[in-house]
C-alpha cells in the first residue's frame, strides 16, 4: 500500500510539493491516512524530466529524453539525498513514490519509478496471489523486454506486460490490455478480484493516471482541477504565484486540507494531463493477445 | 523516542521476544501505543552475550565476556539478517532496541546498544538542548574514553559520562552521578528539565534498568515478574517451558496484554535483575567532581 | 569474479577462516590474486548451519534443517555487523561469498549463499550472454519454485535449475543436467563457452564442490586435504589443535601461502566432503529433459 | 587515503568529469594508482553549486547560496543515482571524492564534501594518532560551531577548526592557523609529521586547493593549467569544446594520460581559481590563539 505523488506543469523545485505542504508526501511516509498501513517506509523514489532537457512547452514534442530516477531503500522522512535534491532540482513533470512492501524485497530495483528509455511508470496496490501467478505473467513479456526487469514486483512487471502489450504506441490501450491479461491469467488460476491499482505513467510530455480495481474497490486516487487550488494551498510560496495555469498534481491521496482542491479520480477511470485538454475517461481492461 | 527491550533467564532463541509475542518488539517498530512516535524505524540493533560464553548462571562471575552487537540503519521490520540471527541465536542476557531518532543522523553509530568492554546501554528518552549543551557534556568524558565515542547521540555520550563517573563499579552511583552532572550542566546553560531516560545497563550477568526525568514524567518502563507471567504468555513455547524461574524481561511497553504479566517501573527508581536477589531502588541524581 | 569459501569439520567460529589467515577471505576482498578483478566488494553472505542443530557428525543425518543466512550489500572488509559475527558464531559446516558484479544489481537478494529449504549453494563464475539467455532459461524452472527466485542474477537461476532437475536427489546429476541445459538453450542462441563456474553446495551434513567452464578453463578452486595442512597453517590457534581429522576447507584461492597446504580441484570435477570417505569424480554436462 | 577532484567553469554535467575519461574518478575507486590504497571503496560524495543559482559569471559575486550535496556510504563504481545525478545535474562549480577509510566507520557523516552555509571542504590524509590528539582538538573549536559537528573524522574536525580560525574571512591564513594548530597540539602529545592533507575549499566563487604535509612528503595533487588541457583530452566532446577559458580541474591523481594536460601543485603550497587572476603561493602553518 504505498503512497505517490506527480506534477506536470511550469518547473517546480521538488521540494514544493514533497516537503512543504502540511500532509506532504514525505508526511504521508510516516503518517499516511487514506492507505491500508500509515507507514510507508519501504524505500522510495522519484523520477524527473529535467527542466533545460524536455517536458511540457518545450517545442520538442518528438524528443526523446530519458529522465532522471533517484531511488533508495530506506524509509523518505529521514534520508538526507533526497532532501538535498529536492531542494535543488526543479523540473515540469516529475513523479514520487513512498512504499509499503506487501512482501517483496526492500531493494533499489523494487522501487518505484520504474522506468524503460523515456517512460516512467509507479503504481500501488498489488496482483492478489503473485507468487501463483508470476510464471504465466513474466512468460507473457516479450522476449526483448525481459532483460531489463530487474526487481521482483509485480509493479514492474505490470510495466512491462503494458510495454508488451503497446504502452509506447496507445497508453490507455495498452494498460486496458495488462489489466485484462492479468485478470484472465488470475481466472484461469481461480483467483478473484485479482488487479488493485493506481497506476502513473508519462514519457515526458503528457501524464496518464489510472484508477482500477477488479472489485471496483480501488485505492484512492485525487486531481488538482486548476493551480488556483495548488496556490490557495500555499499563499506565500512565490514559486507557485508563478506557476503557470496548466499545472496539476495526481496524489494518491490530498496533500491538505483545502476544501475543493482536490477531486477523486471516479473508479474505473483514468485522466490524461496533457497541453490544451485535459481528459477523465473510463477505463475497461480488454483482451490481450499473447 | 525509542522502544528497547532487556532479557535475563535461561538462554532462549532471540526471536521467542523479538518477534513471537502478539505485539512484540518488532510489532512495535511499526506500531508502538504508547510512545511519542508510532514509528521507530530509524535503525535498531541487539546485543547478546553468547550462551556458551559467560552469562547468568554459568558460575564465572569474573569472566570479562564482550558481548556481540549487530546494528543496523534500516528500519527493524525489514531486516531480514535481523529476522536469521533472532531465529538462530539463542542467549541468557540480550538487550534489543528499536530507534527513533529526535534529529540525529540515522547511521550505525548512532544505534543501540552501545559497548564498552564487556558492558551495554541502551537508552529512551533525550538530553533537552542537547546541541547547546553538548560541548560541556563532552569536555567532561575521560580523556582515555574519548577515542571511543563514534555517533553523536546523546545516548552514546550519556554512556561515556557514567563510565567516567564510574559506571565498571558502581553502576547505580555512576548513572544518578551522570544524571546530576546532566542536570547541573543543563541548568548552567538555563535549561529546565534536562533530562530524560530510561536505560539499560548489563556487563553480562547483571541488568540494571533506569527509569527517570527531571520533570519527574519518564518514558514507560515494565517487567514481567515472574516467568510464570512469560509462560502464560506463550503457553505453546516448549522454551519457555523450560525457562527457568529466574527469567526476567523489561520493556518499554508491553509485549502483550496479559493481565497480571507486567509491572510499571516506579518513577525515578531502577532495578536490579540478578541471581538470587532482584531489587527496585529509589534513584537520586548526584553532583559529580569533574 | 567472485570469491568463495566452505567449510566442513568440528564447529569453529566463522573468524578462524574469514579473518585470521594471512591472506583470509575478508583480505580477499581488497587484494584477490587469482580473480579476474581484485576487489570483490559489491556485497558478501555467509551462510552456517547452527553448531546444536545438526551438521556433520551429530548422529542426525535425516534431520532438516534451515541454514541461517546473513547477506550484505556493502564491502566485506568494512561491515562491522559480519566481524560480529564471525567472532561469537561456531558452525560445523559454513560458507561464505564475496561479490564482485559483473553487471546485476548490488542488492541483498543477488548475495550469495542462496537458501531453499536445508539447502545452501554459492557460485563463482558466469553465464555468457545471460540477458539474452534468462527467458529461455526461467521458463525451465519448477513452477513451484518459481516464486522463490528474489534477485536477477544467473547464479540464483542456475541453482532454482539444478533444484528443477533434481538436486535433492542427485545432487551432482542435478548440477551436471543444469550445466547441459544451460550450454544447450546457449548454443540454440548461438553462444558458445556459455558456462564458466565453480559452485559449493551442501544440505547441512555433506559439501559438494564443482569447477567446470565450456571451454574447460575453470576458475580456480581449492582444497586442503587434511587437518594438519589447516594446523600448520595455524600453529597458535587452540580451536584448530582441537579440531577434528575431518575438516576440510575449500576456496577460490588459497588462504595463505603454506607450500602443500592447498590442492587444485582438477578441471571439470567435483569433490565430495562427507564423513568417511571423501571423492573427487569427474563432471559431464548431460542432457536434460524440461 | 582518498581521491578528490575539483571543478571551476563554464556549467557542465558532472558525468563529463566523474565518469567519462579514461582514468576517471569513479574508475579511481577501483583502481587508484597514486595513493596508499588502490581501493576507495569507503563511501563518496559530491558537491555542487546550482547552475542557475550562482557559480563564478553569474554576477552575484555577494549571494551566498548553499550548495547541494550527496554523500554515500557504498563505493561510488556501483552507485546508480550518483550516475543519474551526474548524467542531468550540470554545475559551474562542483568537488567530488571517494574514500578510502583510515579506520573511522564508514557512513554518511563521514563522507566528504562537508558544507557549512555556503562553505565545502573535502579533504585527502590524515591526522597522525588522531584518537589520541581529538578531544584537544574538539575543546578548541569554537561553542557555536561544535553542534554542526556530526561524524567523527579528522577531516571534518580539521574543517570546523579552520572555520574556527577565521575560514569565512581569509581562506589560506584560516586553514595555515588550522594546521598550525594540529601540529602544536600533536607535539604536546609528542607526535611528529601530525598533518599530511591535500585539501579543497570553495564558497561557490572561487576554489582553493591546498597541498601540504608536516613532513614534506605530501599526498599527490594536481590542476590542469588551460581549457586547451581538457579539450584534448576529449576532442569530442562538444560540451568542453563550448567550456570558458576559465575552466579548472583540480585532482588527486591525472583523469589520463595526456602529456602536458596536467601540473602538479607544488609542496607546500596553494592554488586559487577565481575570475581572471589564479595564483599559486606558498603555504605557512601559523600559530593559532585559542
Amino acid at each position: 500500500m504505498c503512497r505517490w505523488l506527480a506534477y506536470s506543469g511550469s518547473p517546480i523545485r521538488l521540494e514544493v510539493l514533497l516537503y512543504k505542504p502540511a500532509h506532504s508526501l514525505i508526511d504521508q511516509s510516516l503518517h499516511a491516512r487514506m492507505g491500508v498501513e500509515t507507514t510507508n517506509g519501504d524505500g522510495f523514489g522519484i523520477g524527473w524530466y529535467p527542466a533545460d532537457q524536455g517536458g511540457p512547452g518545450l517545442g520538442e514534442p518528438g524528443r526523446v529524453v530519458e529522465p532522471a530516477v533517484f531511488r533508495g531503500t530506506g524509509p523518505a522522512w529521514s534520508d538526507r539525498n533526497l532532501r538535498e535534491l529536492a531542494r535543488c532540482v526543479s523540473s515540469p513533470l516529475f513523479v514520487a513514490h513512498i512504499r509499503a512492501s506487501t512482501g517483496t524485497a526492500v531493494q533499489q530495483t523494487n522501487c518505484h519509478p520504474f522506468r524503460h528509455g523515456p517512460w516512467l511508470w509507479l503504481h500501488n496496490g498489488s496482483i492478489r496471489a503473485f507468487p501463483e501467478l508470476k510464471r504465466d505473467l513474466m512468460v507473457a513479456v516479450d522476449a526483448s523486454l525481459f532483460p531489463f526487469i530487474e526487481g521482483s514486483t509485480d509493479s514492474e512487471l505490470m510495466f512491462h506486460l503494458a510495454l508488451t502489450f503497446g504502452l509506447r504506441e496507445d497508453v490507455p490501450g495498452a494498460v486496458e490490455r495488462m489489466a485484462g491479461f492479468v485478470e484472465a491469467t488470475a481466472a484461469r488460476h481461480g483467483v478473484a478480484d485479482a488487479l488493485q491499482m493506481t497506476v502513473a505513467v508519462s514519457e515526458g510530455t503528457r501524464l496518464w493516471a489510472f484508477r482500477y480495481s477488479s472489485e471496483r474497490a480501488s485505492r484512492s486516487l485525487y486531481f488538482s482541477t486548476s493551480v488556483q487550488a495548488l496556490r490557495a494551498l500555499h499563499p506565500d510560496n512565490p514559486v507557485l504565484q508563478m506557476a503557470s495555469e496548466q499545472a496539476r498534481i495526481i496524489v494518491s491521496e490530498p496533500l491538505g486540507d483545502l476544501p475543493g482542491a482536490w477531486n477523486p479520480v471516479p473508479e474505473s477511470s483514468y485522466a490524461v494531463v496533457q497541453e490544451g485538454h485535459d481528459a477523465i475517461r473510463t477505463f475497461r481492461p480488454q483482451a490481450a493477445a499473447v
